[in-house]
């Protein structure tokens, strides 16, 4: 069931997975209580980087796709942990209107949200899906890969309510990341539950705000297990008003990537790894686009060639600390992903590309996806197993870190939500 | 996976699943809606019987023995509903003193014991053994058959608190059913959260009141869903003063089973059912002892053979339904027993036994398990299948008595709440 896993598992991270065993009820419990303390982000799902001598969430989406990747035999998994989140947040829920995004149509996405819609329809929930698509003007099917198909309803706004047409949903989940600002049909909804808040789409976000979030939780939870949080956690640098397009900012941003390499240069040291340090740039919101680059040294800049049209909008950027991956699914390079809904992690699978190096972005065209790794029962750890040795104990690891970022998250929501003082 | 199943689905027993799944949505509302105003059982198993023209729990079970038989890939979602439950309890929790039967040393009972430990240790929770057992004096390893060993410490008790030698626990979860009477080391603590409540012990259960419970339950629900509760619902009988070693209160007891058969045989007529009905009498509670008698006419009573010495001490019997079950393992009968935590559904097994018939009871020596049933991903419906055609729909609707029951246990504790003025 679980693919041939290959990873370099050496000092610190074989060290730091024994902790994390060894410290599993108090771990446990230190997650109990933040959630006492802080809403867990309604649904993500956060992308990891295992280096061998640290591991790392390198993104974290709050609309996740992939859910077609899990494992299907532990949806019950998913389908329970749906119910404690829709309990704590609406026990009367009938209705869920479900929003995909209506950019796009990969029959992999829509896979997706057939998943989606399942679970909260085992839930028990009444699900339907509308589109945010102006086209969409009447009740239409959309055919899926295995013969099946979707149908999504045009919205119906009234002026305080969302729904469709003899639909009135009291709650509303997106899947559509906003990065395009919120349209005004999700504007001003009072009466009805809208999850993940607005305030989590990406035109509002900021990834230098997540991880300066995660750094900070990461020296909590580092203090608790008495390890150096960088061995979970990315370092970084934002960096703002850089235009790569046209070349403005560029020094400014080879001063952050100077500042980033060498902050990990030290860390290899420290550790004595060989590696060679590298950085990611990438935009620290959606409004800069998805061009994403890799630096070695801030000279190399210099070389880059202009990046295509409308990939690197002029904004702020995030320098992260480049954490390679050494795992491999039969020689193609892989990532794990872990998805969450509410507290609960609920499975994940592994990002692979056989045509990328240890060092690229795997969340690429070519990308295949490997559902089987996190297999039933795979992800619960088994005591007495050597660290490294065991698959379930590689996956309750992850499991600690991916919840690691949601909470990250729910920091940040707290952060930018508008209605704050609301509650404070 | 799921084993070769038969069963006898005819008419009724079909509409009902066609109607469960349907309804789903109504359905798992109505639960988060009973959940809000009854605090679940924190435990529970129930054994069921699929007649095929209908379907009923006849036994519910407040400290469950058996996790040993549930589908070992499944884990992760009693492990989830663990969870779930101690967030809700004692989110601060760290310690879990298990205090199991001390008077059952089966090896199958230990490997059950063996799996709650791992359930709530994956949870988080320092997970230690208590034993009742005065003989234990000092920490004590019990080898099991895989090999492996738990160990039971000898209980501490302090004048409010009851834990072991350096282990003070905030819960204490009680795997032994006190039909022996609570020990005195179990009463009176009042700063530790005592699960199940000392009142779910068969010292003070009723199954009569049980039933009760689950009748009335079973009204609104079948109303929900626009059925007859009967489909659902044993009927049944309460009888006092019954001796059967002494030939005492059986007049009353003739009463009462021609009663119930009575009103079996117009249900049978309604529907058209060939079979010919029959009661089970046991004892209301553990103080009666552990016989269990068929009869399909009062007039058997006299035939009876006294039951043997301890078996049937004299006290209130219930005289239940017979419900037949028609489901088969290769040929064996098989019921079968479906497990919650708190307020989820974590999987289950059938008990078949080969040399029994389906009017017999099968929760007796000889027994087989098949924990197979339940499989990964099966105990979800799919919509579309037809009902009796496909096993997760069997499933889904098995997980829906299942929680009615346990709804129905519930009910049945608030009832007996010593404290329950405190909350009202």
């Amino acid at each position: 069931m679980v693919p041939h896993l290959i990873t370099a598992l050496t000092g610190p991270i074989n060290e730091l997975e024994q902790r994390i065993l060894e410290s599993m009820p108090a771990i446990e419990r230190w997650f109990r209580l933040e959630w006492m303390e802080h809403t867990p982000p309604f649904y993500c799902a956060a992308d990891l980087r295992n280096a061998g001598y640290k591991l790392a969430p390198v993104d974290t989406e709050l609309f996740p796709a992939g859910f077609q990747n899990l494992n299907v035999e532990m949806l019950p998994l998913a389908v329970q942990a749906a119910m404690a989140a829709i309990e704590k947040i609406c026990p009367e829920a009938k209705n869920l209107l479900l929003i995909p995004d209506a950019r796009n149509r990969s029959p992999f996405y829509l896979l997706s949200v057939q998943r989606l819609t399942q679970i909260f329809h085992q839930a028990g929930l009444n699900v339907r899906l509308g589109s945010l698509d102006p086209a969409v003007q009447e009740p239409t099917a959309i055919a899926l890969p295995d013969g099946s198909e979707l149908r999504v309803e045009p919205l119906k706004r009234s002026r305080r309510r969302l729904g469709l047409k003899n639909f009135d949903p009291c709650t509303i989940l997106l899947n559509t990341d906003l990065a395009d600002g919120v349209p005004p049909v999700l504007q001003g909804l009072r009466e009805q539950y809208l999850l993940p808040p607005l305030h989590a789409g990406w035109n509002v976000r900021s990834m230098a705000r997540h991880f300066q979030a995660y750094e900070e939780l990461a020296k909590k939870f580092a203090k608790l297990l008495g390890m150096d949080p960088w061995l979970i956690t990315p370092l970084h640098g934002r960096c703002g008003g850089v235009d790569l397009a046209h070349g403005a900012g560029l020094d400014a941003l080879r001063t952050q990537v100077d500042a980033v390499l060498a902050k990990v240069r030290r860390k290899h040291k420290e550790y004595g790894i060989r590696e060679r340090p590298f950085v990611v740039v990438k935009a620290d919101s959606a409004a800069g686009g998805k061009a994403i680059i890799t630096l070695r040294d801030a000279k190399e800049l210099d070389a880059l060639p202009p990046p295509a049209e409308g990939e690197a909008a002029p904004g702020p950027v995030l320098v992260q600390e480049g954490v390679p991956t050494y795992e491999r699914i039969h020689d193609a390079v892989a990532e794990p992903v872990v998805y969450m809904i509410d507290r609960y992690v609920i499975g994940g699978f592994y990002r692979v590309h056989a045509a990328r190096g240890a060092d690229d972005v795997l969340s690429a065209p070519g990308s295949r996806y490997v559902p089987l790794a996190f297999a039933p029962g795979r992800h619960l750890p088994r005591l007495g197993d050597k660290p490294g040795a065991s698959a379930p104990n590689r996956f309750y690891m992850y499991g600690v870190i991916g919840r690691l970022a949601s909470v990250a998250a729910s920091y940040e929501l707290e952060a930018t939500d508008p209605e704050a003082e609301v509650y404070a």
